[in-house]
């Protein structure tokens, strides 16, 4: 008999994706949690944390392009980059796309930047990058405590459970805009369109006061729940719409026609 | 001990979803194919056709909206339009929201029609419409021998295997294209973005010559393969970024700007 082998992530109590998998790289346990690595023939190295999909080698390029440059192209040339969480590397690379002066990454995890460093190359290629420094460190208090300011600030984090809880909250959220420079940018994942309405609705309303300008957006992303995920953007300068995407750089999905046109202008929730 | 149910459809080789089936309701083997209808507490009603997800409640509404509307919208005041299959209803319900004078629609299936009338009555709600007349026929063999013309032509197919392989060849767009009134147009659905590449390839390649103009799109769709869904669009009058998406019909998920975003000019794949 042939032998399979298959990982399922159970996407809620009702629904579930499993891969197969046809090599076992990695499980790894930090401090923090569970890390696995394995091999899939269609979407190649997948990276997992805790039971949920991170990412994967076939579809990353949909959630870091979105998460990332509309915050960039929104912030009035940033020079100066913050990314709380993306031990993959994923938001780095793509920071790294703009003319930035220095691009920051806190990760409470060195485990899964050792990991994205041997299994993801082209995820990680930005942590060796002259302009890139990068600190194993809680993302809360590093915010908390750094002297300096940041024209953008990328939260890429996993779900608002263990070690990333504190970075959907209002406290965080405060300490992050007392850091950014004028016409500052804030983005974060904000979960599933369709699989975490409740979550989504609290979470924007309960930050929008915070910044003058509060959007959400969508982008596909294949392995995440539901296909469909939701950003924020807060911004202290200019709204969203007036960004220019300049100067152009190299996306493989994103553009700034489908970042307006997932746009929901006013604050609050997507969902009508 | 607790008893599980589950369906799982395998998306290819190496990845598959699957749905808790809290109750199942249908199982039906037609003369074309096998279909089923269970209960899912997070999708609701689901329908699956040899296998494959083909709606479910909470999800159909992106899949019907992008397939119906651009082509309604860029041929001018249609007023007679075809669907070709689509049993479920979904796709006629999105054309009855326009001010036609008829919506045909040709199912070969009248099993499928059966158990959406039962089952999905949200779907199923513009078969008994005045303006609705449904043709249990094969939709090839209709083309071919109606003696009337359409505005419009929505081929709400399954997959381009089993019955509905035919409704992707070059000799039946041929047959479309001689039923369409001036200015007419034509979508289907084409596959899944990152999923059937080959197959879209080939596909608008092989049908561009045949219209004026020959776009593909995307859209989100949850339960479909990849969760971004593509979709082809060909014009014989004037090109679908020219269309206004007027009179304004009500729409979840669609407008005129995400389809815009969604939209590939050029004549072939959207793929890079």
């Amino acid at each position: 008999m042939e032998r399979e082998y298959w990982f399922s992530e159970y996407q809620n109590r009702d629904f579930k994706i499993s891969y197969r998998v046809d090599k076992f790289l990695a499980e790894v346990k930090s401090p923090f949690q569970t890390i696995e690595v394995f091999e899939n023939r269609f979407w190649g190295r997948v990276m997992v944390i805790d039971g949920l999909t991170m990412v994967t080698d076939r579809d990353e390029h949909f959630y870091h392009e979105a998460l990332v440059h509309p915050a960039l192209y929104t912030a009035p040339s940033p020079r100066r980059v913050l990314v709380v969480g993306g031990g993959d590397g994923g938001s780095l690379r793509e920071v790294l796309k703009h003319p930035v002066d220095e691009a920051v990454l806190v990760e409470i995890d060195g485990e899964v930047i050792k990991l994205a460093k041997r299994y993801f190359p082209k995820l990680a290629c930005g942590f060796d990058h002259p302009k890139a420094k990068v600190f194993i460190e809680d993302g809360a208090r590093f915010i908390r405590e750094s002297k300096e300011s940041f024209d953008s600030v990328i939260i890429d984090s996993s779900e608002p459970l263990g070690p990333s809880a504190v970075l959907f909250g209002r406290p965080f959220y405060e300490a992050v805009r007392e850091k950014l420079s004028p016409g500052g940018t804030v983005a974060c994942q904000a979960g599933g369109y369709l699989f975490h309405e409740d979550f989504l609705e609290s979470f924007s309303k309960g930050l929008s006061d915070l910044f003058p300008h509060a959007c959400l957006y969508t982008g596909p992303t294949p392995t995440y729940q539901g296909g469909l995920w939701t950003y924020a953007l807060f911004s202290t300068g200019r709204h969203p719409r007036e960004a220019e995407w300049n100067p152009p750089v190299e996306l493989r999905y994103n553009t700034r026609e489908r970042f307006l046109a997932s746009l929901v202008e006013e604050k609050g929730c997507p969902r009508s």
